[in-house]
């Protein structure tokens, strides 16, 4: 099975990459983007033997260890394939 | 409205990147873990008024010529509100 935990800046933390990417875009020619935030997913495929509520609270442990850094960023796990 | 954009590196190309964390993750104790990508996420705030096809029209324009690197990525647009 697959999770995809998505890891983004806090929204009260400055985003110099989505703005740097928000002007680019300006200059592009793209008109009526009013903000861009830019940040990681990671796409983790696990033994589906693996129990999935098991599964579950260890890619939350994964986030919270390594794949975010809490103090800067929020993150959420999906499960693409249902 | 916001769009977001989900760029990885293409199946038939290496991800260091995504080696690595699966390292790390082995390494911090986390068993069953078959593969990782890295990728980037780009949420993309849209003026409202636009019209939601010409919205999509135009996600796909600032992916395929800024945010993705059609050569050794795919990407994928979601719309997160529906």
């Amino acid at each position: 099975m697959r999770a995809r935990v998505v890891v983004l800046p806090r929204p009260d933390i400055l985003d110099p990459q989505g703005r740097a990417v928000g002007h680019a875009l300006a200059s592009l020619g793209f008109g009526g983007v009013q903000g861009v935030r830019v940040g990681r997913v990671i796409d983790v495929d696990l033994d589906d033997r693996l129990d999935r509520a098991l599964a579950a609270a260890q890619v939350d442990a994964m986030a919270r260890e390594l794949l975010a850094n809490p103090v800067i960023e929020d993150f959420a796990v999906e499960w693409p394939a249902g």
